[in-house]
């Protein structure tokens, strides 16, 4: 048997054959900016087609930003997903694009988190938790060899645990999360501001009128680039402060960090803080290992 | 069939029978300052016999303060327990005093969380989060129904989680934990610390050569003493910042806190943070539930 394994993302949906064992072929495409979930949708399904024949395929899984009701498949809210409204079916519209191949739906940081896990930085392990610092900042927690989800389906939200009390206000309206240091979106923000208030940094020169990637932190800071020093010291502080906290709370050995800031990610001897192992792909071979029954979310379809 | 529960605290062994449903009898004494362990051991014994004649005794449990092995019963450090330098079979040596009944142990945070649960304020919920603030402060944490212990038994350390980075330095030696702001013993320290300075407080007035007890800080809260009131503020602060990155980070609808900060901590009406209702009986409940077989401790005798 075979699985697909869609990342979708921001910017790019990657999506992966898997056998249970490795990935047999890849694709990938541009996240459509106009359209909305039917056009998403559309892309989805028309990636799996550019996969090619797919022998004995078994199921499709769909790792998605935002609140998802895996239960269904739902994606209710995706911020980071242009025109995204209203909650959307995305398993039951898939799985009609597919002509009728199940189809799961869950959260990309949980997928992601599993195929840490299963394949990756995580073998073996019972106990981790996988921190994703992206645009927002998410996280997995894998306790007793179980992925948590809670009462809400809302556990992990590691970007939302509090860093400085009263400090800088957060997308969500709260103050001094953790997103709001080490989340990329508002590293840009504060980047820009800083220039506008008259700090000198490349950051704005290399991503002009565009997203400030992590790949342009990383350029800014080899450059020595003192804003972006500054941004990235807050950020890796504030991960620390959580990641320990996390850590004192639930007892867990282990941390495996992903997406762009896990390279500068200090080492700490005394808690094994390692970087994701899978890469790009995790998130896509998350996803199939879900869409393979890993992770108790149910198909949708057939 | 009925159970004896203990706990074990610093100043006082506090002791019921329970039958499933209710408290018998109960029992106190003072917790014995000199001769290590073999005396806490032998004042334990002594107030199981206070409780009088105990039909169908079919285990005791302790709830004990420190680093617990409760796999065989051992306490292996306990540091608000006088002349207790090594690990102590206290399941063993409570057993062979009470001829061979037999005795489950495991840390008072996690069988005062179990009452809580069980019989207290978080009855019905599977989900909770029982916070103590005492000297110390721990939390039990409840998840899908079970109490978590972790891979090292050490889960529920959120007195060490960081709620100011960088900020007062702890009892463990870490900065900015939330015990250095809202234990007990940390307060007392700080108000010595700022009358020596100069501040005028009734707090060291009310305590002068003794321990500085919760009943001591809501006397001087009362009195309106600035000192007390701004490490109150403080405390109340560093608990809420915690607990809300505890409640971020795992989906969890209920807190309930117990200990002496308990009274003063103001109420969120989008969390339920309820008052522990067991007050003073819930270790030795949660010690006689545990005893019972409620919390996978097994008991070692007999």
């Amino acid at each position: 048997m075979s699985w697909v394994g869609i990342d979708l993302g921001g910017t790019k949906i990657y999506a992966v054959v898997f056998d249970g064992a490795g990935v047999l072929a890849e694709a990938k495409t541009k996240t459509p900016t106009q359209g909305g979930p039917l056009a998403v949708v559309d892309a989805m399904a028309a990636v799996v087609r550019d996969l090619g024949p797919v022998d004995d395929l078994a199921g499709v899984g769909v790792g998605a930003p935002g609140v998802i009701d895996s239960v269904d498949g739902t994606v209710r809210q995706a911020p980071n997903l242009h025109g995204w409204m209203e909650p959307f079916g995305v398993a039951d519209a898939l799985s009609t694009a597919l002509e009728g191949v199940p189809v799961a739906v869950d959260n990309d940081v949980n997928v992601g988190t599993l195929a840490e896990h299963r394949l990756g930085a995580g073998q073996g392990a019972d106990n981790l938790l996988g921190v994703f610092a992206g645009t927002g900042i998410g996280a997995g927690v894998i306790l007793d060899g179980r992925l948590r989800r809670g009462p809400t389906g809302a556990t992990g939200e590691i970007g939302h645990m509090i860093v400085r009390r009263g400090g800088r206000l957060c997308g969500c309206g709260g103050r001094g999360h953790l997103e709001a240091y080490a989340g990329r979106a508002a590293m840009e923000r504060r980047a820009r501001d800083l220039e506008r208030k008259g700090r000198d940094t490349v950051l704005v020169d290399l991503a002009p009128g565009r997203r400030m990637t992590s790949g342009v932190f990383v350029k800014a800071l080899a450059a020595g680039d003192s804003v972006a020093v500054e941004l990235i010291d807050e950020a890796v502080g504030a991960l620390g402060v959580a990641i320990a906290s996390a850590v004192s709370l639930l007892d867990i050995p282990l941390v495996v960090v992903g997406g762009g800031l896990a390279d500068v990610f200090p080492r700490n001897p005394d808690l094994r803080i390692v970087p994701a192992a899978l890469g790009d792909r995790g998130g896509s071979i998350g996803a199939a290992l879900m869409a393979a029954g890993h992770i108790g979310v149910a198909t949708v379809g057939k």
